[in-house]
């Protein structure tokens, strides 16, 4: 294939429509043949630190190479490093979703490739994403005042870090204004500690003193959610040693474990004392669409700010995480810029939402489109069927643990996540089970078969088998319990002789 | 097109390989001819704000939609909000390039669809971007300890405004490591009046104090460059008064006018008084890889940081920004974080980088493969000639505006960037010129015809034509050039009714 094209002043031509129809048709032969042949592979890679270094070149090619050597490349050099997270068989972390849906808004944004920082720079990203940030907050029956609407709305961040991010910096710089600038090692933060590290990065950016961060003890008596006693408790002491508690972060379905922290008890405490409260349910808030699983996310009234990610296990190509706030203009407040060049009448106006205002980057991907995809080529009775099948996949997993007694479920399964680990075989070696434990990840893992990740939990290691892959069937959760199950025997096999 | 497949077990089955390589064939067809149509839309789209609502309906359905209703939904309601970054009469702000091999990488890193926040996560995303980045450093003749083979190495950031951020943090952080964190009201971060408004904003995410952002003023006498006698002078007083520089933002390429600050004396100072020395070169970095522009940054020698976007003139789809740092372990002492369930073998041994220490999300896409692809596929030499004809066709604007008496050339041209206006009519009238310029402005704009902005420069209203965008040619830009000296003619006509 010609690849290069030259215009008419002999310059390169490097868009040309008719060479994008000819090499993106056979892209998509390249990636429809590695979905068809996505179980050949290990799901985790087993390359060695550093080994991409050794087979390609050290510096850029002066002269153009033809695409065929590049997916030849592709094909041997990049995918054995890859770790699939499409594969059926990948289990570790939370999903990362791709369905086809959301590819194919994914090579749309590509294609207009615009820079969507303020509504002029293509009205229909900014108004897309306005719009559908409503349908799926409607989804989820979030309450009316994080609708575009009113003084509220969505956004489409990264990720929930910069979800968290950007609301605590909203949160610091509201109290701020109230109190002086000066007293920002007085800014006190509240989460479990289950919470996901994002938020201690975010204290961290934002300047809030480490000392200031309170990572509140969770354990099994309360299913490792926050104890809103123990938030209450530790609001008092502060307020009570001159500090200023300003944000608490609450989590719907933990990295860890899918704990729910009990929002209606934490919102009541936390409006009492004038706190944010930002929900992350960045994982389970796609179950939420279900009528089910609603009642997880009930108490999200009291809270300033909810997120979840729509790449996760939403059919979403990553990225996509979608936030709400109730308040729009404590966002902007702390994150708009107004340069002469960026100026326009529409901006200058106020007609218009500009995101620029509402996240860290200027620039921004037209990421609505896959979201917009997604909602109208399944609809929300197929995503509903879509997150059932899953948990109802999990729980079948935790009968398959339940059913063989070496093992035990580690905490309780609320959603389509499976903590479990195999105990002791002698009683209270908590030592001895916990580096099992780590021999079975690694075992399994090597296999190339399953990819699983793990978790501390009272300080017991644990394995989480996280069921959420699009491909993901019945009979794939069977097969890696299978091969979990092999090589459980063959480590208990060794410890014995 | 059928859309919905189903499983075994009777649920939606929203990753078929089939299905994807038949609706992804569609989708490259609709993309090609978008592509080939791209001169028939309004370039700066001309809708209303609030367009799009009354289009679509105010909830996602309940039951799935044909991907050709999508589709025609995308023809008719969302193309008419884009502004077409992609036309080849985009001349505003700076391009957005897209290119045949960058689309190519962003249809294979969706495709993947990894999340690459740890090595182990996918060991070719962090080694393809470490290698990849070392090639680029390599194409600009960076000194070698930006390579990831020293203590440094680079890093693909969203945006040149995480870039910035990221490097504030980490010199933020290592002074109040030494003077304490209490300090942080009086650290001093410089910059001039054309600095990006990025650098303003990570201050403000960061708590450094507005009051202490030296914005230093320039003017034509140096052509809108950083004096180094304003920057010694600043920085000797807020020594004096008790303050502590910390941290320079120096420009190759500003926003309005792409100014290029003097690197080696301000690298100079800036080392002498111990500050972390940033070089933004977002739009201009990418012209550095042509051994002509190369002596635009000299002095680079002397930064902590250096940071070019691949996605503005680089033929590598948004996003891509890359950016480069002599000392990693700055950025990871304030960015990593180390959450039992992202712990491994690798990680744990120091074996690997994890760029998620590097930025702000913890997720992040396989970005380094468009990048790969750009290199390889156009090769270096190609994309030197690229870069030249874009900067040989502004000249040839240049000339067109100096041949014409009503107009002037409004600031140097070091790149591919014209800063022009229409001269006041009056003697001394510079309001009166502002609003003709401003006029002037809205009325090519509103043809469709072309897309343009403006900055300000010494308070005049100033015109900018940034040659850029893939598909731009000689005739396009001669066409720009009549349609603006036609409605200048028309303003001028009217103002003298």
């Amino acid at each position: 294939m010609r690849f290069l094209l030259r215009d008419r002043d002999g310059g390169l031509k490097p868009m040309d429509a008719e060479q994008l129809r000819e090499c993106a048709h056979k892209m998509v032969d390249f990636i429809a043949d590695y979905y068809k042949n996505i179980e050949s592979f290990p799901v985790l890679s087993q390359v060695q630190p550093g080994y991409l270094r050794e087979l390609l070149p050290d510096s850029a090619p002066a002269c153009p190479e033809s695409l065929q050597a590049v997916l030849d490349d592709v094909q041997n050099k990049i995918l054995p490093g890859v770790t699939h997270w499409q594969s059926p068989e990948y289990f570790a972390y939370f999903p990362s979703n791709s369905s086809v849906a959301g590819f194919l808004g994914e090579m749309l944004s590509a294609a207009i490739n615009m820079v969507g920082f303020s509504w002029i720079t293509s009205p229909a990203a900014t108004e897309l994403e306005m719009i559908v940030l409503d349908w799926l907050a409607k989804a989820l029956k979030l309450p009316d005042e994080f609708l575009s609407t009113g003084k509220g709305g969505g956004v489409i961040q990264g990720t929930a870090s910069e979800a968290v991010l950007v609301v605590l910096l909203a949160a610091r710089d509201k109290v701020l204004r109230r109190v002086g600038k000066d007293a920002i090692g007085k800014l006190v933060a509240y989460s479990s500690d289950q919470t996901h590290s994002a938020l201690l990065k975010a204290c961290k950016i934002a300047g809030i003193h480490s000392e200031n961060c309170r990572v509140l003890k969770t354990d099994s008596s309360t299913e490792y959610s926050l104890s809103p006693e123990s938030l209450s408790e530790a609001i008092s002491q502060d307020i009570a040693s001159g500090l200023i508690p300003f944000f608490l972060c609450a989590t719907v379905g933990t990295t860890s474990s899918t704990a729910v922290d009990p929002l209606p008890a934490l919102g009541k405490i936390s409006n009492r004392n004038g706190l944010w409260f930002h929900v992350d349910a960045a994982y389970a808030g796609s179950a939420c669409i279900c009528p089910e699983f609603r009642h997880y996310i009930d108490g999200v009234e009291e809270a300033n700010s909810f997120n979840m990610n729509a790449h996760k296990w939403f059919l979403t190509n990553f990225d996509c995480s979608a936030l709400w706030v109730k308040d729009r203009s404590a966002l902007i407040q702390s994150l708009s810029t107004n340069p002469e060049f960026l100026q326009n009448k529409a901006s200058q106006g106020n007609m218009v939402v500009d995101y620029k205002d509402w996240q860290i980057p200027l620039g921004r991907r037209f990421r609505s489109l896959k979201l917009w995809m997604v909602l109208r080529l399944y609809g929300l009775e197929n995503l509903q069927a879509y997150i059932r099948n899953h948990v109802e996949l999990a729980r079948k997993f935790e009968e398959l643990v339940k059913l063989d007694p070496r093992f035990e479920v580690a905490a309780p399964r609320n959603f389509s996540l499976v903590c479990f680990r195999l105990l002791p075989t002698h009683q209270n070696n908590l030592e001895s089970a916990n580096t099992l434990n780590r021999e079975l990840l690694d075992a399994v893992n090597s296999t190339g078969k399953l990819f699983i990740s793990h978790t501390v939990l009272s300080d017991k290691y644990v394995l989480r088998f996280a069921v959420g892959a699009p491909l993901t069937e019945e009979r794939h959760v069977v097969a890696a319990w299978t091969t979990l199950q092999e090589k459980a025997s063959e480590l208990l096999r060794k410890s014995q002789e």
